[in-house]
């Protein structure tokens, strides 16, 4: 059957190896968030024509794109946004941008690409949020083999699924590592009288639990987590063991809101900035440090500001997200002098100074020539048990994606979310195992 | 005579190389400022003894020092608060910390130091704001010939004096030089598509001169510097030619005080804040930029927080001092959400994420390993033309140090602000050549 396939493609580009249907499910941006997203009003799910090869020269070789996952991730705010940023923003009624794995379907031209081969992209050229897509044969990559990735590891670990390509070995693993690594520069305890004190905003999530555990099984350093729920504490203390503190800023914020006696947002905010920050004493003191060596932060708002207070000399802060602020509006928060919730603040800005601190934000995509690289001491990490294969909430079908979003913003994800959008239609033995 | 003097030094160690006095001044921290300095209460001058080598078993190498120059710096503010910082803070009762030139005018024991040499003393190991003082021969080091600092330069260029080690290649020069290029980052024009765009706060002062003119005659970049005084922007335009654009920041601010019917501070800080805003973009305009690439900040408050509003992708954010907040009171501003005048604050702070910006702290000490490389480059540029030798502003007398620190932070110098606390009293031919 696949020979079969693949000599039909070879006399005519433009047979496919599956059935296509005539329609797709299609998401496109119809209007700008300013608060939070609605998803049937910003993002709708829209029937459309599969699409078919042009008529044209034939000269650059194109592939259509069967999608098989859909990454959810906190940056595809941003992308909503008409601010400006590390990429366009995405225009109003294109489809929505997105980190994706694809098979291919049908390849048109000379290319290295065969059908059945699962490709990743992830700054959307090859489409985003819709189930067929046509795109430049070089917009996307195969995705690797473990032989590939691992010296000595012909076989593909039995419990580690295609997704992986998406979480620790996407984008989300690729965040965690660099972030930490290039921009928070961990020093290994054999470099330093102590272990190095690491705070991870958003700890539980897909990013933070994968930092958590580089900084806690990779370079020995005490970690201290920040998270929202019980649940997700637990995980990091009892379950992923990646943690050697803990705090709910959940229950925190509960606990403030019920004791305030007031619904002004300002004083809520302040209220809420000195109950973290002394939660965050609490902590170091539990674990016998002084200060923080490295803050990872996916958060901003006053858990990042607070963090700003409690800086070791040397430290470094790595500005990763920012998901407490992604769907607040901005243009509100001009009028005056006092501190934004999106605002970065340290009160004693010129501490900066004497304590020979760095603030640096960063984007993964920066650092794509290093990705083969960095992919390959991720993938032995998790062979090694160092990073322990997150849990995914997958969640089934293109239209549940924007709903998923807005699940993502509100934390009621269960590990990192991905949404499956279509099911593996090329079944070739060979390529089963090739990935 | 010299002969004599070194033969004697060899027989009989304790010998002096010039006639002592029985006493000497000496400025004491009596009491820490938590606002302004008060010079008599806060660094009262007393009279002591001078020095005389102790009686022990003379196996520690000593010097004599008769004190020639005092350095007078930001960095002083600091050290005497009692806040944890890069150095320990001077101690009450202490002799107050300075940077300084010295001769030799005795050495006990076998040390590679001579009657006559100038030696320089950054971190107040060797005393401080005092005429007389014995310390430890490898606490001080010689300064370097024309002829070890530059290659086929025997001879010490004729208007350069002796107190350029305090100033172009000492802490002042040094702080410009790894500031401004290992902090800073700045790319030469063959680099890049368009020049960098740096903007220098205090560009006038001692550091800020030399980093502008470092980005202008070495880099090649655009440069906007900010200064106090129409005087000091001429002299940033006109003079050293080292500027694009300047703002006069104090006439900006008498105009807003002017024109708010208000005194109350935090309310002039907004409105300054927004007027420095409008300026900036102005200045933008004016030299054909969008943004920012390097800001190097000596200032602190809005005048960096708006800075903080106008960097462009990757911009770098050297932060060397921070002059507007040393005389606060830091004690006091705990109490709001406001955010203070010695706070750090980025409206929109996680658009540090998108722009990929780096906020950071240094303290040329950290750099001493290089210092020798740097003061080559820095004497080298020197006497290339590329950093004029800068004005000095020196005062006579230890007796006037702590009433040019108060001058300082008024910004009432006119260049680099240095006590001539002696006359050179060890008269060699060979010493005067070498220096």
């Amino acid at each position: 059957f696949n020979q079969q396939l693949e000599s039909s493609y070879a006399e005519e580009p433009n047979s496919v190896a599956v059935m296509l249907p005539t329609h797709q499910k299609v998401v496109r941006l119809a209007h700008r968030p300013t608060t939070d997203i609605d998803p049937s009003y910003h993002l709708p799910l829209t029937y459309e024509s599969v699409p078919t090869f042009p008529d044209d020269d034939g000269k650059t070789p194109l592939v259509l794109l069967h999608r098989l996952y859909l990454s959810i991730d906190p940056a595809m705010r941003g992308w909503m946004s008409s601010a400006r940023s590390y990429l366009p923003p995405v225009a109003i009624n294109a489809v929505m941008r997105g980190a994706t794995l694809s098979e291919v379907v049908a390849v048109r031209g000379a290319s290295r690409l065969k059908v059945g081969d699962v490709v990743s992209e992830f700054a959307g050229e090859a489409g985003g949020w819709q189930e067929y897509v046509i795109v430049s044969a070089r917009s996307v990559r195969k995705i690797e083999t473990w032989s590939e990735l691992v010296d000595n590891h012909q076989q593909t670990p039995r419990e580690l699924p295609l997704t992986i390509h998406l979480s620790v070995l996407g984008t989300t693993g690729l965040t965690a590592y660099f972030g930490f690594i290039h921009v928070g520069c961990p020093r290994l305890p054999s470099e330093t009288k102590r272990p190095e004190v690491v705070l991870v905003n958003a700890a539980a999530g897909a990013v933070g639990s994968i930092v958590c555990q580089i900084a806690k099984n990779v370079y020995g350093c005490k970690v201290i987590g920040v998270a929202g729920s019980d649940a997700k504490c637990r995980l990091l203390i009892d379950d992923l063991k990646c943690c050697d503190a803990v705090i709910n800023y959940r229950e925190m914020e509960n606990e403030v809101e019920r004791g305030a006696g007031t619904a002004d947002p300002a004083e809520l905010f302040a209220l809420k900035s000195t109950e973290f920050q002394k939660r965050l004493r609490r902590v170091l003191k539990q674990i016998d440090a002084k200060g923080l060596d490295i803050v990872f932060d996916n958060v901003g708002g006053y858990q990042l500001n607070e963090c700003l207070s409690r800086l070791n000399y040397f430290a470094r802060v790595a500005i990763c997200g920012a998901i407490s602020g992604y769907n607040n509006d901005l243009t509100k928060q001009q009028t005056d002098n006092n501190v934004s919730p999106t605002g970065l603040y340290m009160k004693h800005g010129m501490a900066i100074i004497s304590l020979r601190a760095k603030i640096q934000g960063f984007i993964v995509l920066d650092y794509i020539k290093e990705w083969s690289n960095a992919k390959k001491e991720l993938a032995r990490w998790v062979l090694e048990g160092k990073i322990r294969y997150q849990k995914e909430d997958i969640r089934d079908g293109l239209e549940n994606a924007p709903s998923a979003l807005v699940d993502l913003f509100h934390g009621n994800n269960n590990g990192k979310l991905i949404v499956k959008v279509g099911e593996q239609q090329v079944k070739r033995k060979e390529i089963v195992s090739r990935l």
